[in-house]
């Protein structure tokens, strides 16, 4: 985006430049009644005092409405030629709010009811956390044609149908458009389709047999993609037209689905190796029986229904088909469809779209039908008829499909059979005639219906047939189908029962969906691949195991080395109920962390007990969004004893992760020398001593009560090391002002490493009766202060984590706190740390969930940044170059990321961070309004009024605010409190700065602080 | 509800109460085996490795998927006699996420959209603060039949269409959902309405004079409420039914808006003094020449339309419309559901609601008939068809009626004209018949139809005509109505053209809305008022002003006295970004707010230049729902000079308000004391010493740097008090662990207050990439740690509240942090504050919706918490009975609201934070689940197999949780991650509680520790 133009489009609106100019601040006395007279001009639209009734009668409300109204209602007629998208893409910010909403239930009944079976919960925590290409992957591993499904499907009949919110007001999450919104962004990345390397590279000759798959449309392109990532590289797709995407790209309108999109998807087919050729025609360019003489071992057929059923099965209207079709303005939905398409899509083309006017009349119920009567409107049509034989209670049109041409307002004519086209002299269809077709019984679950010879006609000017499509009417097609016209399948196998080496899926099966299309692909794939692999001699194991969508983000290094030892990845579980257990540390290895922090533990005579209840959420958040707790939970019940022989258990399982201790014990020497010497018994990797527990604890002299002075934790940590040789973690209480102080005790001290941050201790909010939520004692319900964690943490728990990389190099950093996304991860890492301890997120979720979504992240966070294409185009890791300041966007070739690991990445980043007094003071910004994004709220003007510098003025009127720079300073609240992203931008000011002292300064008045800033060349930085 | 049946529900289900009770620790080894096997058994469901493809064949797909329907479809038919609410009504929780949404803007165009102008953007941020008095407040002021419009206003031609969000994926703010779910919270606080005491008492006798107000529909109401609010006491509806609310509680039908509802605005009007006549019919009972004889002055017309249209105006039906209306299957639409509502809701009267069968047809396409055929198959039709004579471009149904319609599988048959009822032998209707209606013309905008003289009949089993009403066709009423037979009207006023005392308003002058009429009503009323007022010889101004909603709880005195000076209300500005100059303090003034802290001024010498940009959303927030910020403003940009002269300027203006001087030097007295005595050259009323402000000052020896010491604090706390003896408040800082001694050493050297806390340090989300969102210098991009405020803060600064409140009982608390809400202040106050410091909530909105906001929660939850009655239902002030722990719901006389005052609360709810080992290890909750609300998504599952203990099972197949009580320790992880409000309730276990310590404790293992609690008795502690 062009900044520069946003800048000048703000002049064009006539105040942005020039207003204001009487300025200077003049005597003490005139600057504050200045003041006092902006106060009346700039608030007037300002609420002052509320809820005071207004009086307006009904006739001036209905003038005041119409003059706000911000929805233009749809009419049809004037959406001549307009194909561009008509349901609005969710933004970034409405996607993880509507993701935040999602239950992310553990049986995800979504997924059940999703053809190709995506892991719909999995995806949307993945967008909740703007991991895009997390998201992403999952979607492409089970539906290869995760975008076209997005924007096509009926989700009201499949997903959203199970979804569990599906009974509250707001109903099932959109699940659609957060699979769209996804698989867009991920396509932005511009990253190819890989096979996965981890896949034996060598293969049998098995897999380069030739196989043949007849259609570029869903079920091929599906098919085609899974043979792809098993291995096969002999794939071919023979299609009759000159591009893929079968239905999407040649049906379908533009409205509904970007012919852009369903191309893309074909490319990725192509990253596999799949040749696709073009032009080429089953029954007209080649037989089945040539591609078997070819060698071809398996072929599999998705050819959809390509021939517009002519009515033949009714005799009454069919001889007047055969005149209509000769009609200049009859069209049959098909090469309507097709047409049109060719039309807007590939303008130049010999075909000229047909445009239409006055009554256009759609016979026929489908969704065809319903495509046919909105692109009607597009084509010129003033009115549309939908005119069916049924009634609305026997339709199938769901709601995805049939409300946009309701509201297009597209007339719905039920209970009408056609009986006859009328044709004038000059063979032009002139009107239809019906017969009233009436249901005849009134079962509402099975209604059947009679001609009742009542016969009326409508008058058209053009008319579209649609009554479906069928097989084409050839010799090899007799020889596969049923004598319901479609091809006889075993459904289990997709295998046709007339050739085991003939597979077919999609429309030619009587499939319902696209996306049904495309898992009968997927289906057929396997069996494929069962049938060429045993009639090769090879067997293949029954349950199937299909490889998923892979990408060279998966292949970044995201090791790590701290206090010597190797990781895998920085991701581990905290000492908190996270490891509560050794099975759930075990599960939490099985699901990719590669180190645990167990539970602290002590010696049996600090036993402890816990109260009940003693986990809640922070800060009352009603949604309850972000994982942020707080806990009076104290260290482990367990003995001392579990954790030592438990630790040898686990170890012989998982001798490659890292089991970490954690010690606690009262400031007493001889009690941490005899629980280190206990636990050196056990396989520990090493030693996380606890001198931070927030609560509890530190009552008994034990936590943060040992953590909070250097010398104490200096003198803790020397007992330690004294009688162990493992390397030694301090875990840092928050509840110190300067962890640099105490991370330097512990250097000094003989440690390695610090853990940043423990909890801070802080009271949630309690009811307004002043009780907790849920409390402690029946009649006492008592909290306590308690460790605070998750996100609220995490402002403060990464402050202390760069304030130690800066101050204090020579120790290193666990970071801990509010690591929810693979985002956090990244600050974390560029600011000091080197691995990663998370725990509220699991607490809120699970660990696997958690685990998929950290590490497709940070993966794909540091591989984007590695990108100069992707950095200079604005984007940040995986952050599309939305909502932040984009001056002087220059690959960042100092602080490169490189692909090959993390380890460059520690601490890199922390020239961000700046003594405030050292900070730049000759370049100020000033707000810029995006008047493409800004919605007119007026929220950043309300900020300005009330908390800045009365430099915006908005008159509330449907216009833009307007930002007189010569009073802003540049603070940039209007830019914190805009709710929509991208609306503002912070840019260099194109006018004079001086500050307002409020009274001119007198003589004596420190000079660096009589401060005029020229401004900055207009162009030199923006982009 | 009745905790037990939730118990006995779990029992019900089988495994509740039962299962694994082998139990017992055994030998370690077998404790460590035996938990891994629970592993295996217990997170069988559990998600582990994700984005794995999964292979399932279409067929096999369908049936999951319907196996996992949780949306059985409508079926019209299966409705009969359910007239329960069909649309799902909001949730708290869903409330909160829809009004967070809502970007409450500055010129709010929704208000411009509403008939009765309620100023919806302050109700919707009342609504997200769980402020519901403050909402009902705001939405009755303007609109008395607020929940009623709630229900029935078609919002998408109203407010909703001028909603800045309509554009998004999202759409428009449900704002009549949130405005019934307010004003329904607040009908359940049984509050009563009252005259605003604060109007004058003693009114002129022309309040006496009567007046009389025909009809006790929306706009009688609407007008009897206004004329009651103004003082009026003679105000008398005459209504002749038994009961008021006019159409709504007579003819809308039930799942739309039930009756109770409607009822309970009657008595609102009521409590204003207003009498309600019922059985009493104008023309019939009394004559509009006999009200003026009796004496009334003016006279209000809220009759409707009560006479259906029979067709006059159509010759060709005519004819067959008067056989027909004999005809025993006939309805007309006014009768038809005029006798279904009463059968429906006043059972054992002597009308029978028509019980229908077979095809039912509906004459007609407006709101009445719509109502007519849903209530069709709602009594027994099984096909309904709607049929009208033009198409669909036409009708102007609104979404709002025309989907749920559309979803039951009604038929809309459009260009039908009825010409004839078909009659048999004995009477009844067995068809219509009609003529096809065309258009004779294209163009869209302005239709014009014909008859083509094309028959057919339809047979039918009842049809029901619904062509509108009019006026009845009475003398009286010729003299004021209209050729177009609606009555005469001045549309400004209300009044009819034939009679100065005659005024009228809602359908009888063809108002299109429910909330129209309550507009009519309420327009009358001021003229009304200004035609007695003016008659009786005085006069009224010119600009209308209206009285609001007024209850009991705006007479909550919520006084305050801090360091010896009496407040009016608790609520001030922080010294902070809303106290940038005195304009600004102006305007807060003028919205409410006590007291100001200015901001922070200091000596010439030491003044600072900004950074741009400085203000930035804390952590991140996508959403940005939580006002929080990090910032690095420094203090004033301003002189001393000014914050001196303008002290003197708004003191002048404002006299009873309190201003505070804020001070900040170095650490060095005679800077501290020549500033102080600068300061006493102005009328500050105290002063506040910023020994806290987070980051720039601290580096130079001033802010924070002089406050994490409690010698240096005490040291300049004496400094200043030698030269000053205005109270003075110390600001503390939370980046020091022990606010409780600083509090003290401000105490020992001369300080009376303490405000707590400033913000703490802090670093904001970087991107992904490192760099802050936005950053100061065009090239560097950097920030520094800044000060967090807002939310974040919150936990932490109200756990320093309570612990300076509990520890150091002599200084005075200005609570500060994160104070969004009314819930907020009500904390700080329980737990220790006097006054409260706002700024985050101002930041990110403006000063005088915040503090309505807060002025209308505080008072409304001291009110609520005053009343005993309230309180054993649940309720908590005004937060309902919902999502909390309802253990001994008694009241709680101990600690009991009183509603006078404010002083009694102060640090009244300390007893509820207590140490932790001084808690109660007796009383051990465990979860039970609320099947009524359970969405079954099994979040408790994954936490506490993740993060607990193990103790839920779940067999994720539309089953609830079951509770494991052996396993379970009663945490409550289960209860912070419930998605859904009141879905777990934490109460006493039904089993003994042995902790599980891994391994057997050997003989040295603390006694104390070796705990077995017996289980609490069943039935005592629930309610």
């Amino acid at each position: 985006m062009l900044l520069t133009q946003l800048r000048s489009a703000q002049f064009a609106c006539g105040t942005g430049g020039g207003c204001s100019t009487e300025g200077g601040c003049g005597t003490k006395k005139k600057s504050l009644t200045r003041y006092n007279d902006k106060h009346t001009e700039l608030m007037e639209p300002m609420p002052t005092v509320l809820a005071k009734p207004t009086l307006r009668n009904t006739k001036v409300r209905e003038a005041y409405s119409e003059e706000f109204n911000r929805t233009p209602h749809c009419a049809g007629s004037t959406k001549v030629n307009d194909y561009s998208r008509d349901i609005p893409l969710m933004s970034i910010q409405e996607a993880v709010r509507e993701a935040s909403r999602c239950l992310k239930c553990n049986d995800a009944p979504c997924q059940q009811g999703c053809s190709t079976t995506i892991d719909i919960k999995s995806f949307i925590y993945n967008i909740q956390n703007k991991n895009w290409y997390g998201a992403a992957k999952v979607i492409l591993s089970d539906n290869p044609l995760g975008l076209t499904c997005g924007q096509l499907c009926p989700i009201s009949e499949l997903c959203a149908r199970n979804c569990n919110v599906s009974h509250t007001e707001q109903g099932a999450i959109k699940i659609n458009r957060l699979q769209e919104l996804a698989v867009r962004i991920f396509k932005e990345m511009g990253v190819p389709q890989i096979r996965d390397p981890s896949l034996p590279k060598v293969l049998p000759p098995s897999y380069k047999k030739p196989i043949a798959i007849i259609g570029a449309g869903p079920a091929g392109l599906s098919c085609a993609t899974f043979l792809g990532r098993m291995g096969y590289e002999n794939v071919h797709i023979f299609e009759k037209s000159q591009h893929g995407g079968g239905i999407v790209s040649h049906e379908i309108p533009q409205n509904r689905a970007p012919i852009e999109e369903a191309l893309w998807e074909v490319e990725m087919v192509k990253q596999l190796g799949v040749q696709i050729h073009y032009g080429k025609q089953l029954g007209k360019d080649f037989t089945l029986t040539e591609l078997r003489e070819q060698g071809f071992e398996s072929v599999f057929l998705g050819i959809g229904l390509q021939q517009p059923k002519m009515g033949k099965d009714d005799p009454v209207l069919q001889p007047s088909i055969k005149q209509a079709v000769n009609a200049p303005n009859f069209y049959n939905s098909k090469d309507f469809l097709t047409t049109v398409y060719k039309s807007v899509k590939f303008e130049g083309r010999p075909q000229e779209a047909p445009r239409l006017k006055g009554h256009v009349m759609v016979l026929g119920i489908g969704d065809t039908a319903l495509d046919c009567a909105r692109t009607a409107f597009r084509q010129g049509a003033e009115r549309v008829s939908v005119v069916f034989r049924r009634g609305f209670q026997d339709i199938r049109a769901n709601d995805e499909i049939f409300d946009p041409a309701r509201w297009e307002g597209i007339n719905y004519i039920p209970y009408s059979a056609p009986i006859q086209y009328k044709l004038d002299a000059s063979g032009k269809v002139t009107a239809v005639e019906f017969d009233k077709n009436l249901p005849k019984n009134t079962d509402p679950k099975n209604l059947k219906y009679n001609k009742t010879n009542q016969k009326y006609e409508m008058p058209v000017d053009f008319v579209i047939q649609s009554f479906g499509c069928q097989l084409p009417e050839e010799d090899w097609v007799q020889k596969i189908k049923k004598t319901d016209n479609l091809v006889d399948v075993d459904y289990e196998t997709g295998r046709t029962r007339a050739y085991d080496w003939l597979f077919v899926g999609g429309d030619a099966i009587g499939t319902k969906n696209l996306v049904d299309a495309v898992n009968d692909g997927k289906t057929a794939s396997w069996f494929m691949h069962k049938q060429i692999q045993e009639s090769n001699g090879f067997s293949v194991p029954t349950t199937p195991k299909l490889p998923g969508f892979h990408t060279a983000i998966d292949q970044v290094d995201i090791s790590t080395t701290i206090c010597g030892v190797k990781m895998q990845n920085p991701f581990g579980l905290a000492s908190a109920p996270p490891t509560t257990s050794y099975p759930m540390i075990r599960r939490a290895f099985e699901s990719g962390y590669d180190f645990a922090v167990v539970k602290t533990f002590c010696l049996d005579k600090d036993a402890v007990t816990n109260v009940s209840p003693r986990i809640y959420k922070v800060a009352g958040d009603p949604l309850k969004l972000e994982p942020s707790f707080g806990n009076i939970e104290l260290i482990t019940e367990k003995t001392a004893e579990y954790w030592v022989e438990g630790a040898k258990d686990i170890k012989k399982d998982f001798p490659e992760k890292v089991l970490i201790g954690s010690l606690m014990c009262g400031f007493k020497k001889e009690d941490w020398q005899e629980l280190t010497r206990y636990a050196n018994t056990a396989p520990f990797d090493m030693y996380e001593l606890n001198l931070s527990c927030p609560h509890g604890m530190n009552e008994k002299g034990m936590g943060r009560a040992c953590g909070e002075d250097p010398e104490v934790l200096g003198q803790i940590t020397r007992w330690v090391r004294e009688v162990t040789d493992k390397p030694l973690i301090i875990k840092i209480t928050p509840n110190y002002g300067y962890a640099e102080t105490l991370a330097q005790a512990a250097l000094d001290n003989g440690a390695q490493a610090v853990t940043l941050t423990n909890t801070m201790p802080g009271l949630q909010d309690p009811l307004p009766s002043g009780e907790p939520l849920v409390g402690v004692g029946l009649k006492e319900r008592q909290y306590a202060p308690g460790g605070t964690t998750g996100s609220v943490l995490r402002p403060f728990s990464l402050r202390k984590c760069s304030d130690v990389a800066k101050m204090v190099p020579g120790i290193e950093i666990f970071g801990s706190g509010g690591i929810i996304s693979g985002d956090h991860a990244m600050s974390y890492i560029q600011y000091g740390a080197k691995a990663l301890q998370i725990c509220s997120a699991v607490q809120n979720l699970d660990a696997a969930t958690v685990y998929y979504d950290l590490e497709t992240s940070l993966k794909a966070n540091i591989y984007c940044l590695g990108k100069q294409e992707l950095y200079e185009k604005g984007w940040r890791g995986q952050f599309p170059p939305f909502g932040f300041q984009k001056l002087g966007t220059k690959f960042d070739t100092e602080g490169k990321v490189v692909t090959k690991g993390i380890t460059e990445l520690v601490a890199s980043k922390l020239k961000h961070i700046s003594p405030l007094e050292k900070m730049n003071r000759q370049e100020f910004l000033a707000p810029v309004i995006n008047e493409d994004k800004c919605l007119q709220c007026g929220r950043c003007y309300l900020a300005c009024a009330d908390s800045g510098y009365q430099a915006i003025k908005f008159d509330g009127y449907n216009t833009f605010p307007k930002i007189v720079e010569a009073d802003c300073t540049g603070c940039a609240i209007c830019h914190a409190v805009c709710p929509v992203q991208d609306a503002i931008f912070m840019l260099p000011r194109t006018e004079v700065y001086e500050i307002n002292r409020g009274t001119t300064p007198g003589p004596n008045y420190p000079q660096e602080h009589i401060i005029r800033v020229e401004p900055l060349s207009k162009e030199k930085h923006r982009i």
